[in-house]
This record gives structure tokens, C-alpha cells and sequence, in this order.
């Protein structure tokens, strides 16, 4: 029955449109460093009739599907098993259509986040989600996992940029949702059912993307705080006097600044000496505009007390070096074995939080080190702990997970769910809410086709 | 067995819970005007616990309910027959809680949008929907029907404020997602099935809201435009120069703007020559800096010709009375009897449309008048049809909502589908869509006793 099925395939997506073989095992499963693919096949539609046509004979011989976007997913939620056939969206690279005066974009779900910033830019526009993943991660996969990034803040997740979706469900039916409107009050929201939901309700094929106008300029600050309850009133100050301007609140412990700074690549801007670091960026009309707002700002918040020192950049290179503090990961590697955590809480709980899991964790582990860093005005903490050894990966989840349930947190504040956090949603969900999403599955494929196993059982 | 109903109802939620008989027929089935409200009761739960007992009870007995929020509804979203049940969140009222730090408001689903409002302000914050029912509407009422209002363009619809949502499903279950954080990406965003579903497919009991910085300061211009295609260029510059600050971009076509002017009570701030008039605002840092920045934006529009006149406001009460000729919804009862329309579509096509529209209207109706205005940032246009009988509004949906589907444009923007449009829902939906509508129905109220009849059948 393989060889019919793979034989069928090929009937519909022709020689070109399937892979088997060693062409399968010399993918990977995931991203960088990840083990070997394994599938039947590989099946890439050039368009969405190819791929209704797929699914609808996938679907006729009970034939699971995972599907592949551009691998970076940072969660297990595109790994298959040699039962599977994996569809790859790598042959629905084309940008539709961009609608300079409407500001939309609409284009195939394997699209690279990085093509689509790249076209916005070239009409004169701008697609606020950007991630480090950009050049790899295609719009199909930004969708699915309802990707962040780095300016969240202003412009939302990819949720807030999805007007219009293509998907194809488990039965190969085409839902065309492609709207290019903001308001459109009529009836259900489907869009909804397929961002976030990581390839388990339907297969993402097409979108139409809000555009917004381009920054004109920008600035940037560093400054230090003292005191954790200074962070959110230098937040709300932020966002008042920078009005709809503020692109950046980018928090690091001391942990985090202190470790990333001992290095020799950075010149610390201010000395690490205070418990809080923050950089605040703000976009708008031109750089001498949003220099002056930030300067201002920034007098408002010593005078208020709010932060003990300030560094506004001047340059460019400036700029850079201040959030080469901020991205440099590999600093962090001086931990190793370390192990990264993207979660999210009440602001108000956050520092409590961090004291707690540092007590616990060096209860268990005295050894262990942590950092935080992250987006504060997301409530998003990203935290890395390191000094333990590979094996005890599943105890420190434990511990980093438990207490957040009753802080109202979340065990994945971006990345979503897939394999890897399968096993401790129920920190963040209820058995009702749980149950509810059986319930969605089993709607929309019933036969538990689509990317089985992932999210929940 | 209704008596027997009403027994039991009554032991769940006492007597002060439940009305009948003329206190049912004395309230009305909408807004100011409609006929009397038909049921067998009206059940008012004090909170989720006593709602949860009472859909579990009418799960058992089959019984249909339909939900009240303040009845500003605009559908007849919340009209029921003499065999339904109808459940008024009225008694559940209170404000859980405002954390000024988190910025986040938690509420109970009676509570009125106003009072929201007025709740945020007092912790020096802003919950930015608005709209002119908001001492009557309720946030449960907003939220299932997502509704939009006046600052769409920088803040978003209902939707983009919800952060977490508490509802009882048909048959009694409580799903609790009453998350405080924007970023939670842990498996399906069950908050989506409720907004905007007008009822039909859980009862809203409590919600999260997002709350913002409150805005310092304000400024307003009204400028002329010759052109329509000026007006989206118009749009980009003061979305660029006015950064995230932006918070309308009213368009009033001349129609509009020249009926609206003819009446002594307002004094033209401009002359009624010109195709199009656009109301700017922006609110951020201070009235000053605001001010500034407008008058920027306004010289670099006029050295590029896409306006050809502006004033900008230099008093509060000149900003109302530019505000009152946008806001003059009794003027437009000179041409009665009126039909309102509220409809969506992408900016490029609105022109052509309007234009074919006035003619179609002509022909058919040559006393016909049709003014137009709109939110033209979020593509919403309100078209106001007057002269036209009533008993020939059928004719006129037919007419207006036609040419939509192939424009992709929405017969909703913002109010929803209810009763009142569901004929023609299949005007912005496939088949496709409508069928995976009534799938995802089925699956959550497969008895169909939620808000019966409304949106599909
Ligand atoms: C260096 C790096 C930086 C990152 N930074 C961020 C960040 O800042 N914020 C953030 O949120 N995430 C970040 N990520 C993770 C992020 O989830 C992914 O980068 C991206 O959104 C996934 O896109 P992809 O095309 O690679 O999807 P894949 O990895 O291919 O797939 C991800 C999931 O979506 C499903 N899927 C993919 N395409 C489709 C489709 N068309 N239809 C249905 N399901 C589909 C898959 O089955 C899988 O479950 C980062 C990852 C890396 C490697
Ligand atoms: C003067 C005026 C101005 C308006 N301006 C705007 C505007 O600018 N933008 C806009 O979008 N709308 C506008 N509206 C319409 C808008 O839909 C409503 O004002 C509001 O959102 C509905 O709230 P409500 O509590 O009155 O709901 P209701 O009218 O009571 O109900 C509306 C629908 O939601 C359901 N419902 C109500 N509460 C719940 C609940 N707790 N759980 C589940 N279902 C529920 C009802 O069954 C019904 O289907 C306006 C209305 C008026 C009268």
C-alpha cells in the first residue's frame, strides 16, 4: 500500500513534486544540529490544488502528514516518523501581490519571513515581525506557531498581522479566507483556528499580511535601574511620553549584563553595578525627532527617580553596540551545559518568580547559574540556566514550570508547544481548556491525520 | 415542563434571579425602539457558578438561550422567541481587579464598556475602545461581537485587547483562560472561538482586558483632498511622520461633508468644494508636541499637493465642532427614511464601488441619495442610503452588498451578522467557510441551543 500511495502522490505532484529516499534522510528534523528526517516521502506541492489533491488522498488511505516550513521551530513541532508523509511548503515560494495603497501583502505560506520583509521594504513599507530566524523561517511557519519577536511591544504577535488565510484541511477542503480588509465582522473568525496551532488543525497555504507605514528614524538608550517596581512605572512613563513610538523595552538582570559584559567584544556602556538594565528604543518621523522624545524621556525618568543612569546612543555603531549586549548568546554559552526557558508572567510576579526558582534551583543543583533576560512589556522572561548536566533536563522543567501555573504564567510565552513542552501543558491549561481543544481536533480532523501527536495527545 | 424549568432555574439562582411574565415583556429585544422581548424567563445568574448551573439545567431539558449583554446590539443579535430562556449577565457587575502594574483589567462580563473606561482612568491608564452606546454596552456584548468604534486604527477591534476570557459552554462547562499575558502561545487560543461569535457558541462571563498608556496630549486637523487616490498616499505620510501616534484618519466625502454643513448649527471650517475631507488626530506626549507635529505633517502634505487646504484646531472647542460635523448622525434623517450600511473593502476599490453603487441606486431608485463616510484606515465605509422606502430594503441589501464579494470586501466591518444580515452572509463567505462555521457549531453546541437561528442556521 506504500508504493500505491507514493505512486498516487506522484500522479498529482509530478517527478519534481516528491522526495524519498536519501533525499529524506539527508534532511533534518529540525533546525541546526538537529538528527536525520525520517518519512515515506516528501511531498512538495507546487500550488494549493496539488496539495488539496494530496491531502484528499491522504486522507482516503488514513495516511498521517507532518508539514515542513523552513525548520526552526524551536519546539519539535515539525518532527515526523518514518509512518508520516512530510509536505513541504519549499515550492510555494511566491509573493502574490503587494497592495502598496491598500498595505497588504499576500503571499504563499513558504514564503521566508525575510522575502517578506524584503518586498515590504521595496514598496515602501514595513512587516513588523522580525525574528533571528528570518532568512530560514517561511510565513507559513511564523503563522502556525504564531511567531513574536522583537516588537511585540507595538505591533503585536503574527496574529495582529494576519489579515486574510489559505488553509487546507485534513480532508484536502480549501477554506479561502483571503480577506484584505482590518474589520470583518461576519460570522467566525477562522483565521484564528490555524495561527498558533502548530499544524494540527489544517495546512497553512496563503496569507494576506497587514503592512504598516516605515519608521522614518530612530533612537536608542541603556539605562540603569535600581529598584524591580521602577521597571513597569518606567514602562507606563515610556509609553506616555513616546506615545505610540516606543518599538523596544528590552529588560536584563544584572546576572545577564554582568556575565555578557566580562567579555572582551563589549565595552559596558554603564558599570554593572545596578540590578537592572534596560534599552529602550523608540521609532518614529526621523532620528532627530526621536533623539529629543528619548532625550526628554529620559530627564523625566532621573528626575522621577525612576533609573540612576542613562546612556543615550549617538551613532549608529553606538547603537549596535548596545544591543550586541542584549543579542550576544554565545555569552551565555560560557554556562554550558545550559538550557534555554521562553516564558511569560504577570509583571508584577516576575521578580518573585526569578528568587524562588534561584532558591530552588540551587537547593537541587548548588552548582547551577541563571540569567534573565527579556521583553518585560510582553510579560515575556526569557531565562537560561546553566551548570547542569543534560540528563537532569526534565527535573529542572519541573522546577522552572511548577510555579508559574499559579502565578497565572505561561510554560511558552512564543514558541509554542510541538513535542518538547507536550509534557507540561498542563501547567498552563486546565483539563477543560484541554478537553476543549480535543474537542476542536476531533472537528476538524477527526481522523488525527495532521501533525499527530503534537500540542496533545 | 416549563414550570418545572422555572423551578429549577429559580433554585439555582433565587428569586431575585429570574423574571417573568411582564417583567420579561416590558424590556426590549434591542436598542431604543425595538418591540417588546419575547422569552419564557429571563434568568440573571449573580456569577459563572450559578451561569454554569443553569446551562447544565438547560443542556438537560434542551432548552434554548439567548444572551442579553445592554442590548445596544445593531443585528438583532440578541432577539429571542417565546421558547427561549433568555440569560442577562446584568447582575454581574463587579471589577475583579485593575493592576496598574500589569496593566490589565479583569471584569466581569456585565460590566459597562463606561465603566471599563472610567476604571482605567482612574489608575492613570486608558482602555482604548470606544463607541457611542458605551454607558449601555457591556464588555461581554463588545466581545462577542468584537466590536470596534472609534480608535481601530491604532489600538485594534475588541479582539487585540482580550488577553484572557472565562465562558460557559452549552452544557455547562466553565472554560477559564483568564490569562494575563500578551504572549502565551500553549497550544489552541480557545479565547478566539468566543470573540466575536455573537453568543452562539459559549456565554462570556469574565475578561482580561489590556490596558494602555494614557495619552497626554491631542491634536486635530481637518484638511481637503482632491483626490481620491491622495488619500491612501495621505494615510502613509501621517502614519510615517506621525509614527504610532495616529489615532484617525475619518474620511467624509463631499456628499457626506456638504449635507452635514448646510445645517445652521455648524459653521463650514472649510468650504464644501472639494471631493474629500479628512479629519486627522494624533494623541501622544503633550497637546505641544502633538500640535508640532501635526502642523509638520501638514506642510510637507501640502508641498506634496495631496491636500489642498487644512485647518488645524487650536481649541478644545474647536475640535468638537470639527468632531461635531463627522459625529452629525441627525442630519442625515433629512433624507429619511434612511438605511445605514456599515461595510468594509479594500481602499483601492472603494471609489469604483461607490460610484457603481450611486448608479445602480439611481436607476433603480432615482430619488435615491447616498452619502458616504468612513474610518478609511481600517477600510471601513458607512454608506447612508436615503429616500428609499422601507418595504424596499430587501432590494437595496441586494444592491449594496452585490458588488462586495468580488471586491473582497465585507458585508460586516464591525457590527456583525445577528439576524439582520444572515441572508446574506453568503455575500463575504464561501460555501466552504459556512460549512466549517457550522462544524465548529456542531462541535461545541451540537444540541444548537446557544443564541439560536443567529448568524447561520
Ligand atoms: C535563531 C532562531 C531565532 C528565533 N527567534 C524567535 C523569536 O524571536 N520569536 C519567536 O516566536 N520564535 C522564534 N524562533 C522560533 C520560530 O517559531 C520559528 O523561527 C518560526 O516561526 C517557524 O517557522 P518555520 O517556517 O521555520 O516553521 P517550522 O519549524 O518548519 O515549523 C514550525 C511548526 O509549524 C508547522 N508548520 C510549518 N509550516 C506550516 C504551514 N504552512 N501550515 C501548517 N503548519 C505549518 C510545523 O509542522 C511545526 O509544527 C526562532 C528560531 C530560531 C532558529
Ligand atoms: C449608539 C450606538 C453606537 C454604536 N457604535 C458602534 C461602533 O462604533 N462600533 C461597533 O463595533 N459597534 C457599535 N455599536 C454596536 C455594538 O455592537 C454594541 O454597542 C456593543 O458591542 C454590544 O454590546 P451589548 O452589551 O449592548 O450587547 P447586546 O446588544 O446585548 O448583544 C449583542 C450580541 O452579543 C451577544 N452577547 C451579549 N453579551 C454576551 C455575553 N456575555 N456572552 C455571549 N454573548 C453575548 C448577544 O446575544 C448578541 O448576539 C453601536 C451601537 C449603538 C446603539
Amino acid at each position: 500500500m506504500e508504493s500505491q500511495i507514493i505512486e498516487a502522490l506522484t500522479g498529482i505532484v509530478g517527478d519534481k513534486g516528491i522526495l524519498t529516499g536519501t533525499d529524506v534522510t539527508q534532511r533534518l528534523e529540525g533546525w541546526i544540529g538537529a538528527p536525520q528526517c525520517s518519512a515515506k516521502a516528501i511531498v512538495r506541492p507546487a500550488n494549493t490544488e496539488e496539495l488539496s489533491a494530496v491531502m484528499a488522498l491522504c486522507h482516503h488511505y488514513d495516511q498521517r502528514v507532518t508539514t515542513h516550513g523552513g525548520m526552526t521551530g524551536l519546539v519539535g513541532g515539525a518532527i515526523s516518523s518514518s509512518e508520516d508523509i512530510v509536505v513541504s511548503l519549499e515550492r510555494m515560494r511566491t509573493i502574490v501581490e503587494v497592495d502598496a495603497e491598500n498595505r497588504t501583502l499576500t503571499a504563499e505560506a513558504g514564503v521566508t519571513l525575510q522575502a517578506i520583509q524584503e518586498a515590504a521594504d521595496s514598496a515602501d513599507l514595513f512587516y513588523p515581525v522580525d525574528l533571528g530566524a528570518r532568512g530560514s523561517a517561511t510565513i507559513g511557519g511564523n503563522i502556525s506557531t504564531n511567531a513574536g519577536g522583537n516588537r511585540v511591544l507595538r505591533y503585536g504577535m503574527t496574529r495582529e498581522s494576519v489579515l486574510g488565510l489559505e488553509a487546507v484541511l485534513a480532508d484536502g477542503t480549501v477554506i479561502s479566507s483571503l480577506s484584505k480588509v482590518i474589520k470583518n465582522n461576519t460570522g467566525y473568525d477562522l483565521r484564528q483556528l490555524f495561527i498558533g496551532s502548530e499544524g494540527t488543525l489544517g495546512i497553512v497555504t496563503k496569507a494576506v499580511l497587514r503592512l504598516r507605514a516605515k519608521p522614518r528614524g530612530e533612537a536608542t538608550a541603556l539605562v540603569a535601574v535600581e529598584d524591580f517596581n521602577q521597571l513597569s512605572k518606567l514602562l507606563s512613563l515610556a509609553e506616555s511620553a513616546l506615545s505610540g513610538s516606543l518599538s523596544s523595552f528590552e529588560v536584563m538582570w544584572n546576572d545577564f549584563y554582568s556575565l555578557v559584559t566580562s567579555f572582551e567584544r563589549h565595552r559596558a556602556p554603564l558599570p554593572s553595578s545596578s540590578p537592572f538594565y534596560v534599552i529602550l528604543e523608540t521609532q518614529g518621523s526621523s532620528n532627530e525627532s526621536e533623539q529629543a522624545r528619548l532625550e526628554a524621556l529620559l530627564g523625566e525618568a532621573l528626575e522621577q527617580e525612576l533609573i540612576s543612569d542613562a546612556v543615550l546612543t549617538q551613532s549608529v555603531s553606538e547603537r549596535e553596540k548596545v544591543w550586541a549586549i542584549r543579542d550576544d548568546v554565545e555569552a551565555l554559552f560560557s554556562m554550558v551545559p545550559i538550557h534555554g526557558f521562553d516564558i511569560s508572567l504577570p509583571i508584577p510576579a516576575m521578580q518573585d518568580y526569578l528568587e524562588k526558582l534561584k532558591h530552588n534551583l540551587l537547593k537541587k543543583w548548588p552548582d547551577g547559574r541563571l540569567v534573565a533576560f527579556g521583553h518585560l512589556g510582553d510579560g515575556n522572561l526569557h531565562v537560561v540556566i546553566g551548570q547542569i548536566p543534560m540528563e537532569d533536563k526534565e527535573a529542572l522543567n519541573e522546577v522552572v514550570y511548577r510555579g508559574l501555573a499559579q502565578l497565572g504564567g505561561s510554560i511558552s510565552a512564543e514558541h509554542g508547544i510541538g513535542l518538547e513542552k507536550k509534557a507540561y501543558l498542563q501547567h498552563s491549561r486546565s483539563e477543560a481548556e484541554l478537553e476543549l481543544m480535543r474537542i476542536l481536533k476531533q472537528a476538524l480532523d477527526p481522523k488525527r491525520l495532521l501533525n499527530p501527536g503534537k500540542i496533545f495527545d
